[in-house]
């Protein structure tokens, strides 16, 4: 199991930044990396959502993620539970949002994962357990930075009242 | 001018964190990068520090950084002052720890770094402009995660009791 977390500073009140979190049919339209977010069932303390998510260039995937919702820490805790990407035992992590100041929020997003078992010396029947690997490292550098990115701006929007 | 922000999740309370953070004398001991660290003048809200830092393999420099105590928000915003690393025309940054729940702490390193000018294309008489980025991005990438590593374990280690 590998863990690996990334951060930005939001130039937008925590409120403004959870409420972007929260939304998540809208991450499609804000998150380059998601082609579609259909909720499937939603309560006040969870989410259970089905991504389309482009993993790699040209490599689209769907699988369904629960999330859960912890309001008061601003925590939201997320897993694939059904239809897991080709190459994954386990995905998983939390999205989580600090108020740094009145007008500012650190915007954290963890991931722990872990690559299926190789069967025969392959993975998916296609790739060897070190360029599982490397495709996971790389997967979970890209979304780490490209969607605390995405979540960033469409926060710094709503404040900025623009589009 | 460059910025980048690492993160970290410490198994330990804020407090004892903020501690850590605080006991810049300490850090000689805690980080591996910090060959000394004196401390010339404080306060309850500021520290002035002189450093000597391994910045590369063999590479050891010695400069004065002032670091600005927010207790309130646990912020430590530092800048190199006095005697500036050689590639360096900027190198500041901040240390910040947010409370997640009662037992654990998000805790970020940002950094924010310039280059020198070159002087008939060379940074300090040796080195290319691209090749002095490089070295820069090295330094805040090592830093970044090496010493968040050394402030966690150090954090950690007090709350176990261990050592």
């Amino acid at each position: 199991m590998h863990h690996v977390e990334h951060t930005v500073t939001v130039a937008a009140p925590v409120d403004v930044v959870w409420d972007v979190l929260l939304d998540v049919r809208g991450h499609e339209r804000i998150l380059g990396s998601v082609h579609a977010a259909e909720v499937l069932a939603s309560s006040g303390t969870h989410q259970l959502v089905r991504l389309t998510v482009e993993v790699n260039t040209g490599v689209v995937h769907t699988w369904v993620t629960r999330r859960d919702i912890d309001a008061d820490a601003r925590v939201i805790a997320f897993r694939q539970v059904e239809d897991l990407a080709p190459l994954v035992r386990h995905m998983g992590g939390e999205w989580r949002a600090f108020p740094l100041g009145a007008d500012r929020t650190q915007l954290v997003l963890t991931q722990d994962y872990a690559a299926r078992e190789p069967v025969d010396g392959l993975v998916a029947g296609r790739f060897t357990p070190e360029a599982t690997e490397q495709m996971l490292h790389g997967v979970t550098e890209r979304n780490g930075t490209g969607d605390l990115a995405g979540v960033r701006a469409e926060a710094e929007r709503r404040v900025s009242g623009a589009g």
